[in-house]
């Protein structure tokens, strides 16, 4: 077992990827692992509020999941700009864009991340919870960290 | 449950990242997550015989290990050339490199993903088994196959 540090889990739950078209990657998957083809949904920036780079956007992103054991695979297609995952989509094509935890007590986490070099990069809510990406230089790796408020 | 394909599997085992300076990249993973620090351990071009784009190569690798739950965090140090760690570094910088998968029948299962538009990129052998790394354009991924002999 972890000792526990600021950020509670030590359990990778999500491994996202940005891509140009969810409707092409998500059969790709599907066929590749034998899996059902999930159902695309989209953020809501009205209810969502993401905040990118510390300054309101209204961006979206399509999203599909695949289950794949503890861990899921998550599609996210950037609509609109800025988000992270234009960003990302930007810099470097398609492909990998994070790994996510689910934690307790978001504010105090990113406040432990940020003492560890880390940077907020975009938070904003979904129903029935909270994101938040702060990338991490010395891990070479964006985190995620998703807060659901009735667990 | 997925239907099984020629993959055999839809369970992510290991999410392998390339860093310059695998000591310097532990002592962050193990400070950020408070896990005790792992061992490093180097590959073997004499007994693993790696083959990178279809040619023999002793290319090594500096690896180290962290247990997230179901998935494990593996740091890359490439060390020599040609390989698909060094190709990786040099095309990406820092950062992740793929995701595994433990298989049965590498080489069926190499032909199942050739099928889907798959590229055999490297391959080699450790302790009790062997390793293929599969580039898969449609899945914006490099897949790696993992088979243990005795298990």
């Amino acid at each position: 077992m972890a000792e526990k540090t600021g950020i509670g889990t030590n359990i990778v739950c999500q491994i996202g990827l940005v891509v140009k078209d969810i409707e092409k990657s998500k059969k790709a998957y599907a066929d590749v692992f034998g899996l059902p083809e999930p159902d695309v949904m989209e953020t809501n920036p009205e209810t969502g509020k993401p905040v990118y780079r510390g300054e309101r956007t209204w961006a979206k992103a399509k999203l599909a999941f695949f289950d794949m054991g503890q861990v899921q695979i998550e599609l996210i297609e950037p609509v609109g700009e800025p988000s992270t995952w234009k960003e990302a989509l930007d810099a470097q094509g398609e492909g990998f864009h994070h790994i996510a935890f689910m934690v307790k007590g978001t504010d105090d986490v990113v406040a432990y991340l940020e003492g560890k070099g880390g940077t907020l990069v975009q938070q904003g809510h979904y129903t029935g919870g909270m994101y938040s990406y702060v990338d991490m230089p010395s891990l070479h790796l964006v985190l995620e960290l998703l807060e659901n408020f009735n667990e």
